[in-house]
């Protein structure tokens, strides 16, 4: 029976520290405030929305979403941007990504038209710089911090240790990888194209997966010991859910099968994705914080 | 015993392409042209300038050297580099590192002045976020992408493979696994908190040695078959140099240890520094190209 590393264990203390924060930011004549910029109204931006909005007011941080719609234009969405920018009263920007298809061909200037120290999911050049240099310029992705909130809310050190991260894309497996190699973890980096993957996974003391494929770790891929942190939100047609049918999320590995054999495990839902929005909510403090 | 990766075999054919490349850029109008930026004159800064002003004119790549006191200002460096930026016709250029101590608190302003375009050794926060991101921004560190050019010189496959980086600096170890993981090896990346390094880095296909410390690379690391990229520089007192004294570069390596072990490797000096220079002026031939 593994150890079950649960996103509201880490989000309690985390809102609990970031509420004190907010409140000494405030006593200070500083209201920390968000902007959620969003294109059209896809599902699951409203998802995220609704729980960073909650988030937010939780924790004491001003939350306000410019929703613009699916076909606006490059230039008035520069424009939204421009106007984040400009005002001092806001201390941190979500644009929901991926745009809306007739922004992709804009998105490179569209994305580093937000002031990085406004970035607090990490979608600038610069910020994307920071990670990989480990300077504090913007911050790092949320789901890839989230992971760390996870690590350091359990007291589960990095320094010396084999951290294996499965997946190399830019929103979690490339930058936890950066943020695993701060904290002196010897980093693995594996994707699709790695020879032998259960080999290579076996040999991790914290694993990562983020995959993005349901149902790709199995009991081959671990051992006893291990902390495992799926990352990954896949949709499971077969799973059971909450409402009696049948249908729902779940994470890459084989729940049934890999639970039993490692230390610790984050569930899905309940694990990485539970801690994102106070991640995101905490960077919106801590910019406010820099401006100091 | 190994087989010996030259840097002269792989410099070779590199210049031949290059020659051909400048040439035909000529032939469009443009000549590529690199200006060194240097302040003061450290031995180290001024061979590797002969070495890139030598390689520059066989290649056919105009190159100009800006020597600037060592006590040169803050603010003169940075006219002398808005002059670079404004200068339709340098394509490149290249600013010695470490900069003279009084202008280390600058650091960021200084190497961020530079247009990210003409950045051909990645000192600028776009370059780095370009190689960690895989976009065409900038360009890599020059020493990263000689390991890529070696590699590929030699029919090296990477596709699969296990690669290992001693090291972790944003001259060398970051940049070069992020290249490595570009051509789809599994990338782990190992520096000085690395519980038990013999035994990750006998695990390696492919060995990159960073560590920058004489003789920390023993038969112990290694295994037969492996390819071994030794990329440090270091002094060692004791080695018989070319003047019948002691006193002579030398890598990571033991080499008289690893080389009867391990399927091919660098020597040092000869291998992975012998091709930078060359790596440099193929940026400044790159930069004029992506100017057409």
């Amino acid at each position: 029976m593994a150890q079950l590393l649960l996103g509201k264990e880490v989000t309690a203390s985390m809102n609990e520290s970031l509420r004190c924060r907010a409140a000494s930011l405030r006593s200070r004549g500083v209201t920390p405030k968000l902007v959620i910029l969003r294109c059209g109204e896809a599902s699951s931006d409203l998802a995220y929305e609704k729980s960073a909005l909650a988030r937010a007011a939780q924790i004491g941080v001003e939350a306000e979403v410019r929703a613009l719609p699916q076909n606006v234009s490059r230039q008035a969405l520069l424009d939204a941007l421009d106007a984040v920018n400009a005002d001092r009263s806001i201390h941190g920007c979500l644009l929901f990504r991926p745009l809306p298809q007739h922004l992709r061909p804009f998105q490179d200037e569209i994305v580093n038209r937000l002031d990085p120290a406004k970035d607090v999911d990490s979608m600038t050049s610069l910020s994307c710089s920071g990670v990989f240099t480990g300077q504090a310029v913007g911050f790092p992705p949320c789901t890839a911090q989230a992971c760390m909130e996870i690590l350091d809310h359990y007291g589960i050190a990095c320094r010396g240790r084999r951290a294996v991260v499965i997946g190399r894309s830019l929103v979690i497996g490339k930058p936890v990888s950066m943020l695993l190699l701060a904290r002196d973890a010897t980093v693995t980096i594996c994707h699709t194209k790695t020879d032998d993957l259960p080999a290579v996974t076996r040999q991790a003391d914290i694993l990562i997966s983020a995959a993005g494929a349901l149902g790709s770790l199995t009991a081959d891929h671990v051992r006893p010991g291990q902390i495992v942190l799926d990352v990954s939100v896949n949709w499971d047609a077969q799973k059971p859910n909450a409402r009696g049918g049948l249908g729902a999320i779940a994470g890459d590995a084989v729940f049934s099968e890999v639970e039993p054999v490692v230390g610790a495990i984050t569930p899905v839902p309940g694990g990485v994705g539970a801690v994102t929005a106070s991640v995101l909510i905490g960077h919106v403090v801590e910019a406010a914080e820099r401006t100091l």
